[in-house]
């Protein structure tokens, strides 16, 4: 039992001590730089007192901008985490007969799990605003290495770090219930009581994602709007008062937000796994049962090692190395997982164990090399997924070159374009979830759907540096276009920031496939729990779609993503035309702001209270959806409706989020790439006319890929989560039929 | 018995006469009109020698128009007819075990519905065309209630002409069917033979719609891109050479496709109904099987009385009134409806009668009120969902004002808010349909969706009728702007077909609506097949959604709508961007085009064309995915993958046929309203930059809204009626596991 156990701590402490240590190498890099010169011969001069003094300011006005807006969005978050605790204690304690030590437990785990994710998205946004300047002061130095080792480094900070602080709280609540839950019979109750840790994590992740991303994306289509479109300023002007906005949004979404969503997936493929796997622990003993947390642990071991490649081993020399290395990571954790996951099963999995099929009576038997398949099958699975979503977002490929030439005819066939080819995306991503998940349920049942789930984000530490790697990056550009430094700078950030782009749009697609499988294993689980309450009175035979009360929850619950993405996108657009409007007043009051030498200073905080202000209120709404639908469908309508309900919302929120995260890929590169093409190309670059179209595009795209689409994974694992975690209530409310009796 | 039957066919008898009728009443408006002068003081001029002959080249380059693509599609269909029959007859006479009866009688319904739907749409094409020139004739002359009158007759014309032959034609087969199957118990074999009516229906109407709606949109977006965004010109400029294409396009997309999709909505509804109440027979007798017929025939009666409201009673006056008499109509038909439905069930069906469950094996007890509960409930939820979609797609009401304000901040908010407002619009018809499945489903089980489904349509005469009014109209301004009539006919049949645009969407509305619970309907009725071929041995038990291949296959069939929704987009694109090519070469070959009085004659026939090229090519391979998806489903993965297929594939299609219809709806009436506005307005009307951002939306709404949206009612329609047909050779496949034994 000690193996397992010594296993999943020394990974996360690894993890952690791995983390500080990137942290450590990037503050040896000065804000006040003093310049280099080397044999390459490139020099970009020397910091100047005023160019430092202009670097610290932005840092701090950026700090302060993340810094005050996380705080906000936290305090409510924390009130709500305090209140829905109560709630959980409440209803949990009464679906299970006031058993109130599960109340307690499920209430706690809950709180921890909350904590925890707030605490990643903190770390990681000041982690990250710690390293952008860092990183556009080494992007003075001479070669390629240096800047982007620093960017990357930023990134595994954030990555090591929540995965290390994940398991480990994860797993010592684990430890710590086991002392209430000694007897192997009982640890279904303990898994049960765990799902409050997922639900924690993904209450936190959906405001986090919801809030963060209509924060930056209406500073970015804000800012975008006047910038670019009406007085025909570049992007990160100074200039610009929506500018700081922008870039403080690249921290509280791209990074906190991003980083609350990961936690979230991981923690609930974990709880899913384990209430699925609660009867191996019969058969198998204590590491059989927690074989999913060693999976993630050995994970962190395969991410430190093949860090090194993209680190030391094969340095970025050129630009063109850029992509190729940030790739290279994540196919080189994926093949290297295979062999760690076929060690971690010869471990702690026993010759043979013992699984309680979700549906029907039958006892699987399991051999170590079943569980290894549908680790990897999610892993390999992934990997496709993200090379294809590369394939369609990348201007490497024909996808986003085809879009680009559909804005020679304008924005409108640049649109259609553009969302015809985000619904294409979506078909080889669904065939090969769709083959995972039939391989990987026959394999192993819905446990196997859930280690398939697993192996998605196991190479989660190495995705979570690449998400952060890339805001990090596009930030360190800002900077050097505010600090007004050597458009060399720039041109340097730009294009670490595009092969950032590609990749990241690499990690969306590993995100929204393990958020289907992750919510599919908790549907799972869901039925596992109402079995187990209802002592096989319900689910027998499986969810039967051809029943009035599923099939009509099944096309609400199809309803849901698309009910979501509306209020989402809506919000973006109300926000972003508040911002347009206080951007054009400052233009107007202040009339010499676009002087070529500006004597008046814009006022950015302005800007940065109508995001924070328009964030924080606009999440409420569908936040409340996504919670309530399910909690009040299961308490009225019974376990049947939420089955339906459940389905419902996994099917069409996954081709909701591929589509929309695609499309907004592809029109922010499309735009990119007839800005690379120049003026004497047929797309005849930036301020054309085929230019502007591209905008159109790419503004339309900002909250397609940065607000709704990534909620969507959200949505669809929280909906599922909660109802997980009340299934006992639900059940509790007529035996599963609901106060309504359906 | 005889009663049914008697009055079905009186029914059908009636409707064709009365088409004729309305037909006589437009043919006597002469196209060499005389002018009048009248009372109310308005006079139009007498139309000279040149007018006239104008008017009559313009009638005739449209009707040739449409009459080679036609011609050109039906040829295509005819030999797809023909190959596809032999394909049903050897595929369910294997299926069958060699019963060549059915297979024969399979095709032969196929071949007949198909024959009936490419009369129905090549009957509206010509009706409508002939029709079009004569309302731009009656606008001339001075009130509202002429002109009304006859786009009003002209839809009334195709509307009945299509429901009489429609009953006509799946009634006499059915009695002819019934001379082999005279006894009860083998109606189940009569009743699956005619599913076969329903297939030729409905792959004639994808055929329709598709190559139609990529044939108008092609021509209409190409038109609009280079008249009004790159050369400033009006719409239907006649220097445009791509505006006659734009007009044959509103005839052989919005008439001949709609037609044939209507009409197959009604074919497959039917059929299921019947299937699903075939065990009603053989308690009941003929009659009370024949009960969904008998509704829509009754139906017929209820619309020919109330369009006597529209015509005399309530005659439109003055340019408010048209779109209050055409919604008079649809409220007015679905409560007439109601006691006329209740008469019929007292007259068909017995006190009770028994109704095999679809699952289980119970068998209900039904009396006459449960059906008309059931029919009621389609026909109310129909009108509740048309008006909602009213709500979001008129500008009377607040979603496309507040769109239009969005065009303010340019087209990429007006394409936020826009998606938004589509995706938001599907909440309330969702949870109506929800609400009418749980209801349907409870009090008459599958049989009672189908009901609900007939109910839909049992306005459907009213419904076409208000559908061909539209494009009626709309080509009636056409014309009236290519033959530079006074500007104040333009501005009449602009006014009807604003009109017409609102009550458009309402027909939408209800299209979508029916097609989820035809489909539905006719998943029930393809479990019923099964049931029946397997003796009980699949299905007793539902569909269990949790099994692996059921699961992904559901996740597949997600898939579809979205990647059918691509491909169609994309056809509409590239078309359309063909088409602006053409446009620049005559443009660029004859610079004296757009002078003010111009001495060059542009090519239309050449955008014909390419109109009718793209989209032949194109209308192929959406059409091959959508066929071929169902077939090879069943014949390799088996019957519980289709399940899931179907399901899934009901699910995505029904929000976003409905998003998307609603959104493009929007678009256009937001630009509308821009235009309305006038240039001291606020929204500063034709010509400014927040009309030009509107342009962009409107573009972008026109696959939406005449593609890609409609044609998925045909999508989920013709998978579900697909495996209906081929159930019996995908249980010949391995007893229904396929052929890969899944």
């Amino acid at each position: 039992m000690a193996n397992a156990t010594a296993i999943i701590i020394t990974a996360a402490l690894v993890a952690m001590a791995w983390a500080l240590l990137q942290f450590l190498i990037i503050s040896r890099i000065p804000v006040r730089s003093e310049g280099v010169s080397d044999s390459t011969g490139l020099v970009s001069g020397t910091n100047d007192e005023a160019t430092t003094r202009r670097l610290s300011e932005i840092y701090e006005a950026i700090y302060d901008g993340a810094e005050s807006f996380l705080r906000a969005e936290y305090t409510i978050c924390a009130w709500f985490v305090a209140l829905f605790a109560i709630v959980i204690f409440v209803l949990v304690s009464w679906g299970t007969q006031w058993d109130f030590a599960r109340g307690l437990f499920t209430a706690l785990s809950f709180v921890l799990g909350a904590c925890t994710s707030i605490l990643s998205g903190y770390l990681g946004m000041k982690v990250a605003v710690y390293s952008n300047v860092r990183t556009t002061i080494s992007a003075q130095k001479s070669g390629w290495k240096h800047c982007f080792n620093t960017a990357f480094r930023a990134g595994a900070v954030m990555g090591f770090a929540l995965c290390g602080l994940g398991i480990f709280m994860l797993y010592v609540t684990l430890l710590a219930f086991r002392v209430h839950y000694p007897n192997p019979e009982d640890w279904i109750y303990l898994t049960e009581c765990l799902t409050g840790y997922g639900l924690g994590g993904s209450s936190i992740a959906m405001f986090g994602r919801v809030g963060g991303g209509i924060y930056t994306k209406a500073a970015d289509v804000g800012a975008d709007l006047v910038g670019k479109v009406v007085h025909g300023i570049p992007e990160d002007d100074p200039r610009n008062p929506a500018t700081i906005a922008d870039n403080v949004g690249d921290n509280v979404g791209d990074v906190a937000g991003m980083g609350s969503d990961l936690f979230g997936s991981f923690a609930e493929s974990t709880c899913a796994a384990l209430v699925l796997g609660s009867s191996i622990g019969i058969s198998g003993g204590w590491d059989a049962m927690v074989f999913p947390v060693a999976v993630s642990a050995v994970g962190i071991f395969v991410c430190l090692l093949c860090s090194f490649i993209a680190t030391d081993l094969r340095p970025v020399r050129a630009e063109k190395d850029v992509e190729m290395s940030l790739k290279i990571q994540l196919i080189s954790t994926t093949i290297l997982m295979i062999p760690a996951v076929y060690g971690a099963a010869e471990a702690f999995l026993p010759q043979e164990f013992m699984l309680r099929a979700t549906v029907g009576s039958e006892v699987l038997t399991l051999q170590p090399w079943h569980a290894v398949l549908c680790v990897c099958m999610g892993a390999v699975g992934g990997l496709i997924i993200g090379l294809v979503t590369e394939y369609y977002t990348s201007h490497s490929y024909k996808p986003v070159r085809e879009l680009a030439d559909s804005c020679k005819t304008g924005a409108a066939t640049n649109m259609i374009y553009g969302i015809a080819l985000g619904y294409k995306s979506a078909i080889i991503p669904v065939l090969v979830l769709a083959i995972v998940v039939y391989g990987s349920f026959k394999l192993g049942d819905m446990y196997g759907v859930s280690l398939a789930a697993i192996g998605f984000l196991s190479n989660l530490a190495t995705g979570l540096t690449i998400d952060v790697y890339g805001p990090v990056c596009d930030n360190a550009g800002g900077i050097a276009e505010m600090a007004e430094l050597d458009p060399y700078v720039r041109e340097k950030t730009d294009a670490l920031d595009a092969a950032g782009n590609t990749t990241a749009a690499i990690g969306k697609g590993f995100a929204i496939g393990s958020a289907a499988l992750v919510s599919l294993a908790l549907f799972g689980a869901f039925v596992t729990r109402i079995r187990h309450a209802s002592e096989d009175a319900l689910f027998e035979n499986g969810v039967n779609m051809l029943s009035p009360v599923t099939f009509s929850f099944l096309i609400i619950g199809g309803m849901i993503p698309f009910a979501f993405a509306a209020m989402t996108m809506k919000s973006v657009g109300t926000a972003a035309m508040q911002m347009v409007l206080e951007v054009q007043r400052q233009f107007d009051e202040k009339p010499h702001l676009l002087d070529a030498n500006p004597t008046e200073r814009p006022d950015y905080d302005a800007c940065i209270q109508i995001s924070t202000k328009a964030s924080l209120k606009e999440m409420v709404p569908p936040g409340a959806m996504v919670i309530l639908t399910p909690l009040l469908t299961g308490i009225f309508f019974g376990v049947y409706a939420v089955s339906g309900l459940l389905v419902g919302a996994l099917v069409a929120a996954v081709q909701l989020a591929v589509s929309m995260s695609n499309s907004g890929g592809a029109w922010d590169n499309a735009k990119k790439y007839i800005e690379k093409a120049g003026p004497d190309s047929e797309l005849k670059g930036k301020g054309s006319d085929i230019h502007k179209a591209a905008v159109v595009g790419d503004t339309v795209g900002d909250p397609f890929k940065d607000t709704s689409g990534p909620a969507l994974n959200i949505v669809m694992k929280l909906m599922a989560v909660l109802s997980l975690v009340f299934a006992d209530t639900f059940f509790a409310c007529n035996g599963g039929a609901g106060l309504f009796h359906l």
